[in-house]
């Protein structure tokens, strides 16, 4: 099957695109009419590199790599616009499995309000996707970058920590339960499993597959960006890295100090008995482990119980206040005995 | 040097962007304000596939990738806005290389007036460019699509055919002159030498020159695409897989046919005798070699001497009447020799 071919069968399975999409696939470009602002991002996965396909299914595969990239759009309060994909397409993948990525791609496009616009497809020695999106905001004013957060301004974390890097080391097997990891087709329920819409009762069994599919199936807390941003975010960025990293980024685009309570982060149910039995420490997992793709905010004190009641309603999770903006530099841990020093994950990263 | 070090060694290197993006790579997306309408286009090219490393300087690679997602914004009519890139980095490509096809996409980049406002580099098998590229117009309808060819259109080409497709096989020796395509950092003047703004003279090897050029660093037709959109074009599309097969899905858009005469096609110069080197027919290297990037675009007839003169003079190349838009389907071609049956090359087409 020729490149033009596959394309005009994923043509086919695309649904109708959104209200600004004037021209989808299939011309030279797309054409969009967009409102006021876009924020627009790029991200690619890389087989080996990102995901294995030996622990995921192809539309796992093509669902991560529109998930992250809509992450970056979500910690800009951004709503979903256009995806773009770049399919890389090695010989041992066939036809079957292209169109499982694009439907992948598809599904979590549909959830999320997003129009598949377009995209290329190429032959390339490993499985590549490279997605871009582009979100939108009535004016660019709307759109909460890193770099504006105040000295006072709380600081927020949405949903719980620690339950991608708990994940990969289930896959790793280096916490053998003696039970296989669900290789490809797991199923849906995993995947919302960690939204709390999974009533289920909190069984190692359950626990493993909802911690698997934080790692497999992260899910861009697009919801929840947007309440921050109308709730005065003054800065926000996905936590992708690890949240010591990124609010290393955050503050040095803020030129603040960030103060984080150790003993506030919100860990993942689960994370403390994987961390355990990896010999690790829970909060290394929870701040140096990454691909949470949680959301991390500064916003005015006085407004935090609004954006914690907004982003409950709309995204379903917590918003959890973990410290705050001071004037300085650089990232502070008081860790749970009142020490300063940071704990391990923090100090390892950059 | 880490993914972050490299992106932020690239920014500093990034010429201040257009007016439009407010913000532009280092955060978690960079914030554009579109005017009207936005033609977003995705390309792909990967080593092995797209080009060669042997044949091409990394600033050759970078700015072939930019050049070939520009084409097809030209061929919308539309403005270049912003650039996106994807780099994929094999083990063997070092930081220098690395930095040399950014510089390379960069310096198009600022020719075009794009602005490149953010990417993601990554570790992969083979050295890969996924370009995003964003172009401008005032309203969607300002916008060229392939669909709008009404019979009673002139059919039109721009620039001259059969370049890179003869540049190709001189890369390949498939005519031995006994002189070494020139590899990598080949001069920036060979680039311009298809633009007609080198006055040199037809020598072989000036000629050689300008075919290896028009094979490795193809120029987008912006300034032609802006004019033909500004002439009434009413479908334009950018030849990049051959005239024979670009048509075709011209014609297939606009549910009309395209009657060509095969005595009209503009032959850069030189193709005759690399095709008779090759035993190849030069008609054949015109119409299904590809990768010439020129316009084809259906336009009414009265205002052809005004297009013409538009093309000539803000991009430097002729405006060559190849044929019309008739009713039917599918593309006819007549022959030197009065013939109606294609040549060789379109009927390989699709």
């Amino acid at each position: 099957m020729g490149e033009f071919e596959l394309l005009e069968r994923v043509r086919e399975r695309l649904p109708a695109p959104g209200p600004r999409v004037r021209l989808g696939s299939g011309d030279d470009a797309a054409i969009v009419v967009p409102g006021g602002a876009t924020a627009t991002s790029v991200d690619a996965l890389v087989d080996g590199v990102h995901f294995r396909r030996e622990w995921s299914s192809p539309a796992q595969i093509g669902r991560k790599a529109l998930a992250v990239a809509l992450s970056d759009l979500a910690a800009m309060g951004a709503e979903a616009g256009e995806a773009y994909v770049v399919l890389g397409v090695p010989t041992d993948l066939d036809e079957a499995g292209c169109l499982e990525i694009l439907d992948g791609i598809a599904a979590l496009a549909a959830e999320t309000g997003a129009s598949l616009a377009g995209g290329d497809v190429t032959r390339a020695p490993a499985l590549t996707l490279a997605m871009t999106v582009v979100g939108h905001a009535p004016s660019p004013e709307r759109l909460v970058t890193r770099g504006g957060a105040r000295p006072g301004d709380a600081l927020v974390v949405t949903g719980e920590l620690g339950g991608a890097a708990a994940g990969l080391l289930l896959l790793e097997g280096t916490r053998d339960c003696g039970v296989d990891p669900p290789i490809g087709g797991s199923t849906p329920q995993s995947a919302r499993g960690h939204e709390g819409e999974e009533g289920g009762g909190g069984s190692v069994e359950g626990e493993r597959g909802r911690l698997i599919a934080r790692q497999l199936e992260p899910r861009p807390r697009l919801a929840a960006g947007r309440a921050l941003a109308e709730a005065g975010a003054t800065a926000m960025i996905d936590l992708s890295d690890g949240l010591g990293g990124d609010a290393q980024r955050l503050a040095e685009a803020s030129a603040a100090k960030l103060e984080i309570e150790a003993a506030l982060l919100p860990l993942e149910p689960g994370v403390d008995a994987v961390a355990a039995g990896a010999g690790s420490d829970p909060l290394e997992l929870a701040a140096s482990g990454g691909e949470d793709y949680e959301l991390l905010a500064a916003l005015p004190q006085e407004r935090l119980a609004e954006a914690a009641e907004a982003v409950a309603q709309r995204e379903g999770v917590a918003l959890t206040r973990i410290g705050a903006v001071a004037d300085g530099a650089g990232v502070e841990i008081r860790l749970p005995d009142g020490r300063l020093s940071p704990p391990r994950g923090f100090d390892q990263l950059r």
